[in-house]
C-alpha cells in the first residue's frame, strides 16, 4: 500500500524539522495548546470553574482528533477551529460533561487559529535563528579561510576585476547579519497573542476580559498586544516579508555557487554527500542539487509574500479571503525558507574550493583584467590619460595576437622606462589588485559578531 | 493517533476529486504509467526485449512504492524520478532480473515527471470541463429565470441604474463561455508528450528514437510535439494562465454574491447546506462560506501563475529552479481552481434569491436612480438640457426633503404638461428601465450554446 | 500641442510631492549630487586635484543634461549612469578640460545609480514619515471623537456584534503605529552609501579608498555600510516590503470605508471635496474616489514588492536583470504608497460620519445581534445552557415573525422573572455591549504616543 | 532646461514604436477616436443630429487637450474620461455650442477608456505580430545555418551530452511559433468594443442601443461582443497572459545567450552595435546589454500579469481598484514585452557565433560527455551492462589521470576487440552523437511555416 504523509517534494523544498513545525498534527496541537491555555487563564479569573480545567487540558491532545472529520467540517464551517472545537468539546464531554460547557469560552475561531499559527511561527523562527547563527559562523570561517584567495570578479556575467573568495563570503555574511537583526526586531513585533472574541471587543468576557487576555498571553509566553488584530495583518506580512527576504539572499548565494560550479568554471562544488548530485555514467558531472532547491524556493517565495500582502486588504472585523489566503501560503513560505537555509547550510561549511581553477580562470583573459592596475601605476608616472591609451593599445594587441598582456607590455619602451619586469609582474598578479577585500572581510566579520547572542 | 493525509485545509480550498488527481499516490502512479507505456513502446520497436514488458508493466503500480524512501531519495537526487526509477527497478528485479535492465530505457527524469504531470493535468482539465459545462447550464437556467427580475446596478459600490439579476448571471455566463473556448484551445496545445532523453536529442535511442516517441504518445493518448520542450515552458504557463483566469472570474462571481449577501442587502444567499455557514446563536447570520473559499483561491491564484511564469526563464537544456518551482505551484493552482469552481457550482444552481429585498433595495434612494429615465422622456418633449435641469432640481429636492422622486416631480407643471401620473409611475418603475438586459441575456445564452459539445 | 510630463494617471495613483521625488529630473539630479559629492570627497583626500572640484560640482545640475540623449545612451549602455557620466564629462570639459578628467573618479555606474536612489528614497521616506505622523494624529482624534459611537461589527460581511467606530479607528491607528516603528528601523538600515567601484573592491582608489568612502558618506549624510552591496539587495527589498505593508494597511482602511459608504449602508463618506466623486445627475451617489485610488495601489503593491524580491537572486558582482528590475518598480511602488497615504490622509480627518445610519444599521436585525448580551445576563441567573436555548428560540421567533428580539423576549416568563423591561432594554442597547472597545481605543492611542517624535 | 517625456529608462525596457503606442498622447487620442466614432455611429441612427458630427469629430484631436488639467481632473474624478469629456465638450462648444450637447452621448467613462485601450492594444499586438514573424524567420535561418554545429548540451548548468546550436535555435523557434498561434486566438477574443453605458444596459439609448453599438464597432473595426464586459476582465487577463508568456520565452532565450556569452564560455556574443555593451578599458568584455534588458522584463512581467489577474475580482457593475490597476500595469507590461522582443530581435539575426569556442567547450571534459555513445556501441557487442561498467571505469580513470576518454579506452582489450581506433574516434566525435537534432530542427521549421501568413 502506498502511503504518504505530506507532499512528496516536502524534503526537496523543506527540511524535516520545519516540516514537523507545520505538519497537520502540529497545526492541530498548536490550536489545542491555545484552548488549554485559555481554560487555565479563564479559570484563574473565575470565568470558568476551576474544576473544568483539568478535563479540558487533558483533552487538548491532537491524538484525540479525527483528521478526516476535521477536514470535512472545515469545508462546511470555513475554518479549522469550528470543527476542532466541536470535536474537542465531544472529547471533554465523554469524560466530564460539565467541563465540556466551558471549552473555547469567550474566544472566536480566529483567536485560536491565529494564536496557533503564532506558536508555530515562533518554533519556525527559532529554528531559523539557530540555522542563521550556524550559517553566520560558517561564513565567518570561510571568509577568513579565503580572505587571500584571489578569484575573478564578474559583472554582467563577464570577467571584470579580481576579488577574493573571502570577499564573496563576506558579502553573503553581511546580508545574513542584517537578516539576524531583522529577525530580532520581527520577533518583538510578531509573536503576540490574538484574543478578541467574536467582533474583537471581548464583550462576552465582560469585566474579566483584560485579565484573562493578560493571563492567556503569559501562559503561552507571548506578548499581549494593545488590542486584537483580526483584520490588521501587518505582523503576518512582516513575518512573510522576512522569510521572503531571507530566501532572496539564499537564492543569491545559490546562484553564485551554481554559476561557479559550471563545468567550464569548476571553481567550487557542493560537498559530495552520499549519492547527492552525482552521476555514475557522467563522473564529470556534479549537479548542484542543493542550489537547485534553494533557487526553487527563491522563485516561489516572492509570490507567496505577494499573496500575504494582497490578503491584507480585509473586510471589517473578519476577512473574506484575505485571511484565509495565509493558511497555506505562510506555512509554505516558512517551509521553503527553512529548506533553502538548511540547503545552504549543508553547502557552505564544507564547500569544495578548487583554487587551481580559481587561478586558471583568473588568467583566461591573458591578464587583460589587470590592465587597470598597470594603468594606475603607469599613470602615476606619465599621467592617467597617457597610461590609459598605452594600456588600451596593449590590451587590443593582446586580444588580436592572442598573447598575454604582460607580453604586450613588457617590451614597450614607456613601460620599461617606469616599471621593471618584476614590477610589471607584480602589477599583473591578481592577488595584488583586490583593493579593500581584506578590510571588507574584516568589517563584515566584525559586524556579524555584534549580532552574536 | 492523529493521522492525516494531505493538508487540513485541502477540502476548504480544493475538492475531493481534484485532490485525488494531484494526490501523492496519483503523482507516483502517473509517472509509473509513463514508465509502463515506455516499456511497451520500446518493445514495439525492438529497443527492449518484448519479454521484459510484462514484468515492467506489472511493477508499475504505486502500491509497490515506499513513499518515505521516495521523499528522502528525492531530496538527494533533486527530483522524484530518480528514486522512483530506482525503486521500480528493484521491484522488477525481484521478479525478473533480466527485465529490470530495461526499466526507464532511453528516458530522462524530466521526461517521466513532465509527462506524468501532463497526464494529471489532463484528468484535472477533464474535471474542470465537466464542471464548467454544469456551471454554464446552471447560469443559463438562472439567467432565464431572472431575466425579468429587476435589481439595482452598482458602480463604485454605489447604486447607479437598474439592471436585472438575469443580466448579472448572463455576464458571468459569457465569461464562462470564453473560458470553455480557451480550455479547448489549451488542451490542443498543452496535452503533449515530453520525451527527449538526457539532453533533448533522444540520442541513446539512435534510429528508433522517433518511432518510440510516436508509439509512446499514442499509448498515452497524448499528442506528439514537434520536439521535446524540457526548458520551453510556455505550455505549462498557458495551463497556469487558464487556471488563473478562470479563478479570477470565479472570484468576481464570489465577490458579487458575498456583497449581495451582506446583512444590510440580503438580496441572495448561498443555499443552506447542512451546517454550512449557519450560526445557532445568530440566526440572522448566513456566512458566505463558499464565497470565502473562492475569494481565497482568487487571492492566491495570481501569484501561483506568477511563479510559473517567473520559472520560464530556464537555463540551457535543464533548469535550475524554474522547472522545479512548478512542482508544487501547478498542483496547488489546479487544486484551488477546482475548489473555487466546485464552490461556485454548489452555489449558483440553488442560490436563494430574495426578490423582496431586491425590490426594496431598488427603492432606497426614493427613486433617484430612475431620474435618467424621466429625463429622457421629458427630453423628447422639452429638450434634453431643460429636462436635465428639471430632474436635477427635483432630485436635489427629493434628497433635501426626504421625499420620493415621484412626489418631487408629480406636481411640477412642466412634468404634468407632458406626462400623466401613470406615465410618470411607469417611467419610475425600474423594470421599465433595464435597457438591453433581455437582449444581452439572450446573446450570452446563445453564445454559450455554440460552445456546447 | 499636447504635452505631458509623466503618466496621465500620476495624480490618481500618486501625489505631487512624491512624483517630484521620483521625477526624471530628480533622478538625474540625485545621481549628479552623488557625482558632486564624490568630487569633493576625492579631492579632500588628494585623489583628484582640489582645483577640479568647483568645475565638476558646478556642472552637476540636471539642467545641463539632455534627457533624450540620456535615454538613447541608456539603451546602448544598459544603464543611466554611463550616458550621464559621458554628458557630465562633456559639460565639465567645455569649461575646464583638466577637471573633466576627474569626473566619476573611482566609481562604477552602480555606485552612482544606487546612491542616487537612496537619496531619492530618503526624500520619499521623509514625506511618508510626515504623512504617517499626520495620519496618526488624525486617527487619534477620530478614535477619541467616536470612542462612544456604537456601530455594528461585521464578520464574513455579515452583521455580528456591536463595536464602536472609535475602535475601528483605533485598529487602523495601531497598525499605523507599527509602520512608524518599522520605518524608523528601516531608515537605520537602508539609507546607506553604495560605493565599491567596478568589482566592489574600490581597488582603483588604492589606499585612499576607505577615507574617500567615509567622506562621501558624510558629505551625503548617509551611513557608511561595512562593505558595498552591489548584489546584496536585502536593503532595497526591506524598503519595498515596508512600502508594500503600509499600502496593505491603507488598502484595508479604504476597503472598510468604501464598504461603509455603500448606498445601502451610508455610514460614512469621503469628505466632499470640490468636484470629487460627486455626480450631478445622481445626487445620491458619492463615489469613493479616494478609496478607489488606494485600493488600486493595494492591488498593485504586492506584485511590485514581489518583483523586487524576485530580483534579489543576482549574479556574482553585478546583476543581469535583477537589479535593473528595481529601476521602475521601486519608484512606482513608492509613488503608489505615497498616493495611497495622501488619499487616506485626505479622507480620515474630515470623514463624514452619519450616526443616524450607524444607529439604524445596528437595528436592521431587530436586535438579534444583541442576543448574546441577553444570554449572558440570563445565564448568570438560570445557567448559560438554559439561557442559550431561550435566546435562540426567541431569535428564531423574531426572524419568523418579523418582530424585534425585545418583543420576542419581553413577555417570556423566565425573562420577566429575572429581568425588568428596563433591564432588557439596557441589555439590548448596543452601546452597552461593546466590551473593551474603550480600553482598546485608549491602548492604541497610548501606543501611538510612544512613537511620537 | 532638463526636459523629459516619459521615464528615463523607457528605451532600455521598451522600444520607440511601442512607447509611442502607449504614450500619454496616444492614450488620449485613442479615447478621442472612440468619442469621434461614437458621434458618427450615433448620428447614423438619429440618436444625435447629423449636424453635430463634424464639429465633434474635428475636436477629437489630442492637440486640443491640456494634459495638466487632464491629470488634475483625473485625480478628482477617478478616471481620465471624466475630465477628457469635459475638455472635449468645451472645445466643441467653442466652435459649435449645439454640437457640444451631444458629446459622449449614451456612453460611460469606462466605455471610452476600455475601448481606447483596446485600440492601443491592437496597435501593440500588430507590432508584436510583425516582430514575431521577423524573429521566427531569423530563428529559421539560424537553425538551418547551425543545424550541424555541435555544441555541448547542459543540464543543471553542468555539461551533459552534445546537441547542436541549430537545435537550440529550433527550441526557441517552436516556442515562438506557439506564441504566434496564441496571438491569433487572442486577437479574435480580445479586440472587442466596450459599450454599455452607466450600468451596462445601454438604457439611455433606448431602442437605438444595439444599432449604435453595432455601427460603433464597425466604425472602429472592432468586434462586437455579445454584451458589455465592464467587470468581466478575462479578455484583458488573456492579453496580459500572452504578453507575460512571450516575455518568459524571450527571457529564456536571453538567459541562454548570456550564459553562453560568459567570458569563460565565449560561445556566442550579442552583435557589436555601435557603443553597445563594449568597454574601452576592458576589451575582453562584451556586456550582454540586450539580454539584460530582456531579463529585466522577464523579472517584472510575471508580477504585472499577477496584478491584472488579481484585479479580476471586481465589484458589481464597476470595479473599485481592480479595473484601475490595469491602467498602468497593462501598458507597462506591453511596453516591456515589446522591448524584450525588439532586443532579442536585435540579437538573433546577427548573433556572433564562435565555433572554435563551441568546439573547445565540447572537449573540456576530455570526451567524458561522449561516454554514452561508446557504451551503446560496445553494448551491441558485449551487452549493455558490461559496456556500462567498462566505460564507467574508463571515465573514472580519465578523470583521475587527466587523460582523454579516448586514451583511457583506446588500449582496452575489450574495446579493441570490437572497435577500431577510427571507429572509436568516430564515436567520440560529438557531431555523431546529436541524436534527432536535425529531425527536430526540421520539425520546428515546418511547424513555423504552418503559422506563416
Amino acid at each position: 500500500m502506498f502511503s504518504s504523509t505530506g507532499r512528496l517534494t516536502d524534503l526537496i523544498c523543506g527540511n524535516a524539522a520545519a516540516n514537523a513545525v507545520w505538519s497537520p498534527r502540529a497545526t492541530v496541537q498548536a490550536m489545542l495548546d491555545v484552548e488549554a491555555a485559555l481554560a487555565r487563564a479563564s479559570a484563574l479569573h473565575g470565568v470558568i470553574p476551576a474544576s473544568a480545567v483539568d478535563s479540558i487540558v487533558a483533552a487538548c491532545n491532537a491524538d484525540n482528533i479525527d483528521a478526516d472529520a476535521l477536514m470535512t467540517g472545515a469545508a462546511a464551517g470555513g475554518n479549522l477551529a469550528i470543527p476542532l472545537v466541536k470535536q474537542l468539546t465531544a472529547v471533554v464531554k465523554a469524560s466530564d460533561a460539565e467541563a465540556a460547557k466551558y471549552v473555547h469560552w469567550g474566544a472566536t475561531s480566529q483567536d485560536i487559529i491565529d494564536t496557533g499559527v503564532v506558536l508555530q511561527l515562533r518554533a519556525a523562527l527559532d529554528l531559523l535563528d539557530a540555522d542563521l547563527l550556524a550559517l553566520s559562523e560558517a561564513l565567518v570561517m570561510q571568509a577568513q579561510a579565503h580572505a587571500k584567495t584571489p578569484m575573478i570578479g564578474r559583472t554582467w556575467l563577464q570577467q571584470a576585476l579580481p576579488i577574493t573568495l573571502g570577499l564573496k563570503f563576506a558579502q553573503w555574511l553581511d546580508a545574513v547579519t542584517r537578516h539576524r537583526e531583522r529577525l530580532a526586531e520581527l520577533k518583538a513585533r510578531a509573536l503576540v497573542l490574538q484574543f478578541g472574541g467574536a467582533a474583537g471587543t471581548l464583550a462576552s468576557l465582560r469585566d474579566k476580559a483584560l485579565p484573562v487576555a493578560k493571563s492567556l498571553a503569559e501562559d503561552l509566553n507571548l506578548q499581549l498586544p494593545a488590542l486584537p488584530w483580526h483584520t490588521q495583518r501587518d505582523r503576518v506580512a512582516e513575518s512573510a516579508s522576512f522569510l521572503g527576504m531571507l530566501t532572496g539572499t539564499l537564492g543569491k548565494i545559490a546562484r553564485d555557487i551554481s554559476l561557479m560550479m559550471q563545468t567550464e568554471l569548476g571553481e567550487v562544488a557542493e560537498p559530495a554527500a552520499a549519492g547527492k548530485g552525482g552521476s555514475s555514467t557522467m563522473p564529470h558531472k556534479r549537479n548542484p542539487v542543493g542550489c537547485a532547491a534553494v533557487l526553487t524556493a527563491a522563485t516561489r517565495a516572492p509570490n507567496l509574500v505577494a499573496t500575504i500582502f494582497a490578503g491584507m486588504v480585509q473586510e471589517h472585523e473578519r476577512a473574506l479571503g484575505g485571511w484565509q489566503a495565509e493558511w497555506e501560503a505562510l506555512p509554505d513560505l516558512a517551509r521553503l525558507t527553512a529548506g533553502a537555509l538548511s540547503n545552504i547550510l549543508a553547502i557552505v561549511p564544507d564547500m569544495e574550493v578548487n583554487t587551481d581553477r580559481l587561478a586558471r580562470n583568473l588568467n583566461v583573459t591573458n591578464g587583460l583584467v589587470l590592465g587597470e592596475a598597470v594603468m594606475l601605476a603607469l599613470g602615476d608616472a606619465i599621467g592617467r590619460l597617457e597610461a590609459h591609451k598605452l594600456v588600451e593599445g596593449a590590451s587590443k594587441a593582446s586580444v588580436a595576437n592572442g598573447t598575454s598582456l604582460f607580453d604586450a607590455l613588457a617590451d614597450n619602451e614607456t613601460v620599461t622606462r617606469h616599471l621593471s619586469r618584476d614590477q610589471l609582474k607584480q602589477l599583473l598578479d591578481p592577488a595584488n589588485y583586490v583593493g579593500q577585500a581584506q578590510a571588507f572581510v574584516d568589517a563584515a566579520i566584525a559586524n556579524s559578531k555584534k549580532q552574536e547572542r
